[in-house]
């Protein structure tokens, strides 16, 4: 499989941190690296030619909400998801099971909050050994999503890596049904692979290890899918219902993943929990967290601060985010004017505070790598 | 007055129609131009360096706006407008009247769909031969307007073309109480005239044209405000319910401006509306038609259409808005694609929309100018 490959480049002394490369049909992924999500096939508030100056190498794109549009034959009718969005360097998509079940249970968060069983639960219409059937919340049209449709919607998109699909199961489960939950994500991660080597595209498939905070289910499942020929492995689930737990579940679950594969976690990146699981020995991870906090008018800075760009000491302060940034939002305006545009409700503010976000997540995952070569992390 | 000049290139044989050239000092304006509105110091879901990258020469900021937000006093801090949204090319502002009299009068296009008076109409405190007395609408704080005040905020500012103070009488009103309004407009135009005048601070000025759909009154003014030394000529206040009355009534006014000074047709640039003022001797306009359009998914194309990118049609066609197109948007994504961004609400879609209508209208004027100078207009 000379299309799809990993290399570890350095192993830290001080952790389980490590520098890798992984290379695809769209380019090259150094490791550790920070994955942005581009939902609908853009970053929010960003068009994709100011995201591939950013010198973001991956890109994360959720199946689930292509599927209910524009659908996966238009985007394959454009020649893929890559041509499509006008974006020439890797991207990942996902199964999208973890939307259709956060319809059905909400997501921990909510959980957590006692908001109960989220409000579009009466979306998911029946779950069965065959897959789920769900409304498209576009238009209420009846959507079967099984592991063959998932695949096959992922080839149509034609990411570089995709994922099996695969149950999220909510954080409060009974572990008897946790347990059955698991044995059926396994089936139906098995099923994905199989449709998936029917005809691999170039595309290279990452697991998705499951268990939920149970360390034996964590066990089990990192025993049944290394046993099978995936590309990659991701940790999925619920990790924990705050950063310890988390940590916890990482260090007993990463040392079982094979080390000559890359790993992924999914949705994890606030500024906190990235310096944790790169110790952890985690290669990839996504989350919204950074272009989401943006466009809430929240911008990151060196010291691991944010800066609240809605705050009214922010009115007349005519420097640029940071003085040292080279984005092209700190190469061209101040905070002032950003903090105007916020006031002023003006779109460009989302825009100018995410193209920082997203820059500072570069730089920021070049740092780590250097660090690792450097065996100072 | 070296910072300012204005030179005739050619006057059609065909039409009124010239083209010309301000000098400014931040650079030329060719005419007949464009001028797009950047009400809070940036065209809608653009930033200034891609505005500046359009070839864009003039962009008309509204002083109401930023006068309420975020004051004269920060942006003069900044170093005036043109640093602080850092644009580097002319910028004109208006006297913020306009706004404050939409408030109590609402519009006419309101007026005309009988709305009656603005729901904001309680905004305004007071109206006397001082100025204006209106509260804030962000904060409820009471601002006073008056010609000093508003040119002394325009001088904060800094724009290369500022706007006297003037009244925007609504237009159905007693002919006798226009004629008024005229008098009060023509002595606050020159209460103006001479605060600039004390600083001129390298900023010129152009008078506002009032009357309504009165011709008689439209002489008056003409007469009245050619005869003080302004820098150019602004025509303002109602032109008329609809094209027909707007062509009369330019018709009838342009040939009594002076013909060695610059002319501007203030908040008009529908594409029709277009062939019709340039042909009557208009040098530029403005209007946020083209951003206004393109944030509801109508982008121009070159056969005077528009193209609606939320129809269904749209979907799977993927090709630029237009072949020919040489902007950043055509060069770079399809209608499918921008059609799925706007399905999805996607703001990137609004920001490539309004790059590809202001970039249409760029060339548009190109083409204006091309067609005079060869006497085809």
């Amino acid at each position: 499989m000379s299309y799809f490959s990993f290399e570890v480049l350095h192993a830290s002394k001080k952790s389980q941190a490590r520098v890798g490369r992984i290379h695809t049909p769209h380019g090259i992924i150094d490791t550790p690296n920070f994955v942005a999500v581009g939902t609908n096939g853009t970053l929010k508030a960003l068009d994709n030619v100011q995201v591939n100056k950013l010198g973001l190498q991956l890109m994360f794109c959720n199946t689930y909400h292509l599927l209910v549009h524009p659908g996966t034959d238009v985007i394959k009718s454009a020649g893929g998801l890559h041509t499509y969005i006008n974006r020439p360097y890797p991207i990942i998509t996902d199964s999208g099971g973890f939307q259709v079940f956060s319809l059905a249970y909400g997501t921990v968060k909510e959980e957590l909050k006692s908001k109960g069983l989220n409000r579009h639960a009466e979306a998911v219409i029946k779950i069965s050994e065959e897959g789920v059937l769900f409304r498209s919340y576009r238009d209420g049209s009846p959507i079967l999503l099984t592991p063959e449709s998932s695949i096959q919607a992922q080839k149509a998109l034609g990411a570089d890596i995709i994922i099996p699909f695969d149950e999220l199961p909510p954080y409060h489960i009974d572990p008897k049904k946790l347990k059955q939950s698991l044995d059926r994500t396994h089936r139906w991660e098995e099923r994905s692979l199989m449709e998936h080597r029917k005809d691999p595209q170039q595309q290279a498939i990452y697991a998705v290890v499951h268990g939920g905070i149970d360390k034996a289910l964590r066990t089990l499942s990192c025993q049944v899918l290394s046993n099978l020929p995936f590309d990659g492995y991701a940790i999925g689930g619920s990790v924990g219902k705050n950063r310890q737990e988390m940590v916890e579940m990482l260090a007993h679950t990463v040392p079982q993943l094979p080390k000559n594969l890359p790993n992924h976690l999914l949705g994890i990146a606030d500024l906190p929990s990235i310096d944790e699981i790169v110790k952890l020995g985690i290669d990839t991870f996504d989350s919204s967290y950074p272009t989401r906090s943006a466009r809430h008018g929240s911008v990151f800075v060196s010291n691991g601060q944010q800066l609240k760009l809605l705050q009214t000491k922010y009115k007349d302060f005519h420097e640029p985010i940071e003085r040292t940034c080279e984005c092209y939002t700190c190469l061209n305006y101040t905070v002032s004017y950003i903090h105007h545009l916020y006031k002023a409700k003006e779109l460009a503010g989302l825009t100018l505070a995410t193209l920082h976000n997203v820059h500072f997540m570069v730089q920021l995952m070049k740092n780590y790598q250097e660090a690792i070569l450097n065996d100072e992390l």
